[in-house]
């Protein structure tokens, strides 16, 4: 294309919308613009590198076997009703649109689609020899997120990539995951940019194992702990580890002491001079199931140790059963509101006990137990122990399980592990911290769908059994957006050849020299022919405008008909490391045509 | 594909929801699915359908010099406020579906973008120096259609490629569209369908001048009137044409006859042994405007002619000013319930004359003027007439225009366009009908939207000027149906080649045959090597499933590696004809390739 000829604008300021790197270049440079909150259109720059992404995805999906289709992007709320998520995702975490048409009837407006897919697979999949199957498409994707912000990264309006495996088993399941797991790996290796693929909680999404894609970057809002073996690598919510060895407590004596002031670990330590890992943290969280139950939670954790909320959020799904609930639609640090609706005298904040007693408890309808008490794995073995007293200003020192305290049924792993701690794999291995950017995410589903929404098939032995299901996404317009986040400089964007809107820009530092513009023209022709994507810039306007335009859109290779055309060369600059060097015209092809891998 | 390892079931009966032919087949042959009420899944074979009509429109599209974007689905009202549209489309007519976010702002699901790409042309187009621009986009569109139907055909979610061209004045833009229209008919052409390019109405895109591009078909909704000469067709909404001539009148005399039981023209002619073209037709209308404002019509026509209720439209639209009024969102006969609420006495329908007198109207405050009076061109040469008398049971005979009534002084075109009609540009040529599916639509919109929105330019003269604009419309997956429309047979699709979602089967009658399996599978590999896109039906079925099932999904060629084997040969068998052929087995691959276009 000739920038004469294309829908191009260039900003010099800094959009007042974008707070990280990525936003704002994609803004200036005229890839994207904003037309509501959360809500981008991609311009032509923009849509050259979504489907140089999509054709990756797609030709590696396609490689192992799965069919391409396209799915709705309304869906019907009776289908969210049959697998249990309409009111969850409607109402109590509120992240998908929805709308009444004009019968009145209600549709949401997909952000996943596994309820679509498995009315498909029960209506389509009738036999075992039908099987294993996978079906994928690339679609735009909605999100009514809370605080949409960092442009196209948490934006309500998405491009993914998301596929469903059906097997007929378990195993099968596993096999057909697994070829995901490798496409993956092979989409981000192509795609040219850093990432790491990580152990993950499988979240609203369910199912019982599930790995994310991270693209590596400062501004990324997941954290990843690593060993540098690259045998161990998890999303923090996800990650264990082996804590470090508790110290032995000096206090052999159980007494209750004077400690005024030290509501936090921090001070107590300092006050009583003892280890952190000497203490019994007692934290107190209420939780809030579906059908509208609350109950009270107390988790015992070693003092040096936090509580990793995404952790003991799915523990207490588990748990919720008894409560006649399936899901937790909130879990919250009691607030001081919250406190006086249920707490009949002010709690001992900073003080509390692993048994905080029954009697601060006001006798509510929606509560459902007094008080439950889980322990992390941490805090089981503690020996002479100091914890709070339940009285503000107190804490006891030298208490034991079984003793003073009674040791609660619940044991877990609660505990966020933390770079540093020691990896399980193996000890000698330290667990390390990198940011990322999540842009993919495999999940082992079973059959959570398919049961819900009996969608079956016959085995070989003529019985009905529930398909087994499996379901990757990847964020293609994130990806694209994690490219820039991870590739960039106080110039403007640089693209990974593989994924740039144009492998190469021909600028014209003077359009009014007939020279310059001859031997432009010629290798603009002559590079697209040879399929080296390549933009002419042909605008009349100065030279510098010219260079800096091409540094911020962040193409590779500029080349330059500039003055050492008396030499019959061109200047050829690499965008990464500004490299300049004067090549012959006769070359410029050719090795341009190298450079990008040979298209 | 093998189609042991595809998504793949047919089915032997008529799906209910279904009423016309291409919809039954896509159901039954495995290419759609129903998710809900006028929404569809696109099944692998669909999507390859899909993914090929798109190929086609953006190869003719990027060979105009447009550039693919990608606009969003998600539109706040804000912007649809600003062009005027919002209620018409939320509330008056309806047809877009509105949501409100967890912060509860509004929002809309696209039917079309000239609002946000009309934004974005606001805040990127700057300078006369970045014209002539054209944006398209391929991308799922939503209407909330009143009543959804034909599958893909009126669906509420469906594949549209939209552009817009970006002018600096009328001239520009006429050239911008005259391109539009050259890449319609070399997209046409290219997808093999039979098609024709009519002049039609605007709608509520609005604009100057519009053509709609319809697949021919008999299931189509729309009628096309169009003469053997090539020279001219129109959608009967839009369509003009020469009337027969009126006889001359018997009666020389005015006066009023009793004519009972005659209300209506053909009834009355009967009667009174006359000419429908000698009678004047008088047809009661009422149109309410967007300000809620009501309004009576009385359209004087001639007797043997219909009144084109879209033509009048128009018309009332552009007289609307006059009671602020800007869109006309009813226009109906008015029902007895309409009748009661501002008619003071019964109306004498069937016996009324051109000047209804006022004391039939109760004094409403929603009615603007008692009535309006319109006269098409057709009934104001007419002398010594028959028309109505307002009172029931009786007509006048002699009557003339400026002696007994007075001639309206709005003289409109507002008749319908006939089979049989004179051509106008040749009164020679007699207009024929056809039925047809509309496909593309393309607008010459002027300065509608970017006046609206502010959306301008600077000239070469330095001075601000509204961008000129044209918009252009392509449904793609109603033209895939709408292929499937016009070619199909008692057994199943008939695709055209250049649309087909593969362009041959190699089917096994016996599995179990070794030979069978080998020479198959041999043709299979070397056919897709070859770029001739292949299906392998290896499952183990009877042969007379699979033969059925072939011709079912509609793939152009069928090789059989059957009997003929013994001799070298396979059978090929074209779908269009059912022709069979014997062909050595070391011509298949040369032969087929050149039969789909050498690919």
């Amino acid at each position: 294309m000739r920038l004469s000829q294309m829908l191009f604008a260039t900003l010099r300021e800094d959009p007042a919308e974008a707070e990280i790197p990525s936003h704002k270049l994609l803004v200036r440079a005229g890839y994207i613009r904003r037309i509501g909150s959360g809500i981008y259109a991609y311009l032509p720059l923009m849509w050259r590198v979504l489907q140089k992404v999509s054709r990756i995805v797609r030709e590696e999906m396609n490689a192992t076997g799965a069919e391409e289709c396209l799915l709705t992007q309304l869906q019907p709320s009776e289908l969210w009703k049959e697998s249990g998520r309409w009111d969850t995702y409607t109402q109590a975490e509120g992240i998908m649109f929805a709308l009444q048409d004009r019968q009145g009837r209600e549709l949401g407006l997909g952000p996943t689609h596994e309820e679509v897919i498995t009315l498909i697979a029960r209506d389509m999949i009738r036999s075992y020899r039908q099987l294993p199957l996978n079906l994928y498409q690339i679609q735009t994707k909605f999100r009514d997120e809370i605080r949409p912000r960092f442009g196209l990264m948490r934006g309500r309006e998405f491009i993914m990539k998301d596929a469903y495996s059906f097997d007929a088993d378990e195993a099968g399941m596993k096999v057909s995951y697994q070829k995901m797991h490798d496409a993956y790996h092979r989409i981000m290796q192509r795609t040219g940019l850093a990432f790491r693929a990580v152990d993950a909680d499988s979240g609203a999404i369910g199912g019982s194992g599930s790995q994310e894609f991270m693209v590596l970057a400062e501004a990324g809002e997941d954290e990843v702990l690593y060993t540098d073996d690259g045998k161990y690598a998890a999303n923090v919510e996800k990650a264990i580890s082996l804590p470090a060895d508790a110290e032995p407590s000096p206090f052999k004596r159980y007494e209750k002491l004077d400690t005024p002031n030290t509501p936090t670990i921090e001070t107590l330590a300092a006050f009583l001079k003892c280890s952190p890992t000497q203490i019994l943290k007692n934290v107190l969280y209420q939780v809030t199931y579906d059908n509208g139950m609350n109950v009270l939670v107390i988790v015992s954790i070693r003092g040096d140790q936090e509580v990793n909320e995404v952790k003991l959020q799915n523990e207490l799904v588990k748990l919720g059963s008894q409560y006649g609930g399936k899901a937790v639609i909130g879990l919250t640090v009691p607030d001081e509101v919250a406190q006086k609706e249920w707490a009949a005298k002010p709690l001992p904040l900073g003080y509390i006990a692993p048994d905080l007693s029954d009697d601060y408890i006001k006798s509510t309808k929606n509560l459902a137990a007094k008080f439950l008490r889980l322990v992390d794995k941490t805090a089981i073995d503690l020996k002479h122990f100091v914890t709070g007293s339940n009285e503000s200003g107190y804490h006891v020192v030298g208490a034991n399980w079984g003793k003073q305290f009674e040791l609660p049924k619940v044991v877990l792993d609660v505990r966020k592990a933390r770079p540093g701690d020691r990896a399980v794999h193996d000890s000698n291995q330290i667990l390390q911290s990198a940011r990322g950017i999540e842009i993919g995410h495999i999940f082992q589903l079973g059959t959570k769908y398919s049961t819900a929404m009996g969608a079956t098939y016959t085995t070989e032995q003529g019985e009905e059994a529930p398909l087994v299901m499996g379901c990757y996404g990847i964020g293609v317009s994130r990806l694209a957006q994690a490219a820039v986040e991870q590739s960039y400089d106080k110039d403007g964007i640089i693209w990974p050849v593989a994924i740039a809107p144009f492998h190469a820009i021909v600028v014209i530092p003077n359009v009014t020299d007939t020279e310059q513009v001859q031997v432009a023209e010629q290798l603009y022709t002559d590079l697209n022919a040879a399929g080296v994507e390549t933009l002419l810039d042909d605008r009349d306007e100065r030279a510098g405008v010219k260079f800096k335009d091409a540094d911020l859109i962040g193409i590779p290779y500029r080349i330059v008909t500039g003055r050492s055309l008396k030499q019959g060369k061109v200047e050829v600059v690499t965008r990464r490391d500004h490299a300049s060097q004067e090549m012959a015209i006769d070359e410029v092809v050719s090795t341009l045509r190298r450079w990008v891998g040979n298209p």
